[in-house]
């Protein structure tokens, strides 16, 4: 069975002798192929340049034996497209060019041009589909319209969140049109990148987390929904609301049929709570690579062995992995799940 | 019934007409009178001299009819006073003056002379108990040993918290070594903050969340139950473990009569999960004090409705209040809590 197979299998939660494994932030600053095209080129023009993309997103599948290639790219791609461009600050994190602290810089953001700006992704992608053919699945992403307000309205990465907390408190309205824009953006965007040969779409809640037990639904899930309504017949969308595994009955009706996990909650136990009608992604703490084989070995282990049993589930972190991630630990934890053998 | 003994019988989970009522970070920078002083003399001013920490501790209450006073302090006195000074940095954030990255540093910290040196701190609890006198209940604390030796090893705020990590997953005897005398440590201080006159301790395990399931117990949980153990027969003590709601079996473990909760999960839910065997504290999203009284009121109520025929509940936000939070918001949230008919 190839990689791309077993990748969709899982997908549809059949049966599988091992689970298929990609990482988030695979292509990233942990692989000194890496830093060394960034140092020369800059983040922006790696993305924004198909063939280059296309390397930085090949690169970990020449090293490790992964069953799936995610797209480099970067989920503020989609405010850039519709107007609100951003930079990244020397001290870390993110400036966008100005807050979208108005209804007129709302209104006059546009959804429309969003495909036609991007389709420097929809090339890449294209090209990894060349290097790739059918043997490795291929991922596109995007961020979910919650997580990339939180950008925009904040004015970049943010602490407390006060500024798109109080949108949504006191002016749902207005919070309500700005976030039906950018669903509008982002599934023109994902149809774009499903064109162009992707397998699966992961989407990036990575702010999840902030919201409360019952706001859940009208701040994100609600839009995550409508995404998925839209292109959810086409691939099958893994939808990762990082801290919000506690908010099942939200996630479920999203129509999700992959959620990812990140490292807080057992996995198995998470299947189980979802009584095996959705399958999981995760979830392993992405630290463990920074420490030493052996540890990576032992917990990734014990990891698969309480998934034995449960199919629907895809190997991952539990969110990207980290710059100071070692070689030696990525190699042990691939060779440590494609070698696995349930029948132990 | 003053509001000292509502804390208390709320501790011990015997039902009342209305929760008692105080707010994380209720003595800080949202308050103008604070910034003043703070402005004056400097937050490492303030919280080493017993007579403004006094008066900072008491500003909230001149303000607002809250039930309980928290001592103004600092979660890293402690490793201060450990032989490990810090500093705020400019851009935001904590410097310790190095990092713990060494057996030797481990070694050269010492928990001996802690209640020698924060004597200020026992210094500043008479001062307010000498004001309140016993209308008020007092709320000392401290940060968890997990909590602190993020710190410590991160050598100040972190992002991914590898270092700690690491050395959990690698080291497991020197991680051991280190909590061990942080704990060691925190049990003195405490025990001198009992001595001095406070009613209730919080620990705050702020950085519980970034934990994983199987390591919760191992990395924090069990240090808290350790000074539970010692003196938690003189005084109820909180136990906030932010982000580890999840982890119930670990938290109900530490005997810890009440637990803190976060924004993130239904506190009636929570309360529900613990079958009443343990109080529960907060839960209000911070957020909710920089908006509006309107949606304030709205959001309070549905939260103290929620909670009706639930003994065993302290009110307060799911974290510390934002700097921006407004003085209008505070005082209708503390109205409609004192005010609020559970008849109704």
């Amino acid at each position: 069975m190839n990689s791309r197979t077993r990748f969709l299998l899982a997908c549809e939660r059949k049966p599988l002798d091992r689970p298929p494994i990609w990482i988030m932030r695979q292509a990233g600053r942990y692989l000194p192929e890496y830093r060394q095209l960034k140092e020369k080129h800059g983040f922006l023009k790696l993305v924004q340049t198909p063939e280059l993309a296309a390397e930085v997103t090949l690169q970990p599948l020449r090293r490790f034996k992964l069953d799936a290639a995610i797209l480099f790219c970067d989920i503020l791609v989609i405010p850039e497209a519709m107007g609100q461009p951003y930079r990244f600050r020397d001290g870390g994190g993110i400036e966008m060019e100005y807050k979208l602290d108005s209804k007129e810089k709302v209104e006059r953001l546009t959804s429309h041009s969003v495909a036609d700006q991007l389709q420097y992704v929809a090339n890449a992608i294209q090209l990894v589909r060349k290097d790739l053919g059918q043997e490795k699945a291929i991922i596109g992403f995007g961020g979910s319209p919650w997580t990339l307000a939180t950008y925009m309205v904040e004015g970049g990465s943010s602490k407390d969140f006060a500024g798109i907390k109080n949108l949504f408190y006191t002016d749902y309205q207005l919070f309500n049109h700005l976030l039906e824009k950018i669903t509008n953006a982002l599934i023109s965007y994902f149809e774009m990148q499903i064109d162009a040969g992707v397998d699966v779409i992961q989407i990036f809640d990575s702010w999840a987390g902030i919201l409360t037990p019952h706001t859940y639904w009208d701040a994100s899930a609600k839009y995550i929904h409508r995404i998925i309504q839209k292109i959810g017949d086409r691939i099958p969308i893994i939808v990762f609301a990082k801290g919000a595994h506690h908010w099942k009955d939200e996630l479920i009706k999203t129509e999700a049929p992959v959620l990812g996990l990140d490292w807080t909650y057992p996995i198995a136990k998470f299947h189980d709570d979802l009584q095996g009608r959705v399958a999981v992604q995760g979830n392993l703490d992405p630290v463990l690579l920074n420490t030493t084989p052996e540890v990576v070995i032992r917990e990734t282990q014990t990891l698969l062995q309480s998934m034995k049993g449960r199919p629907g589930y895809i190997f991952n972190l539990g969110h990207g992995i980290l710059p100071q991630a070692k070689l030696e630990c990525f190699e042990a934890l691939v060779d440590t799940v494609i070698h696995f053998d349930k029948s132990k």
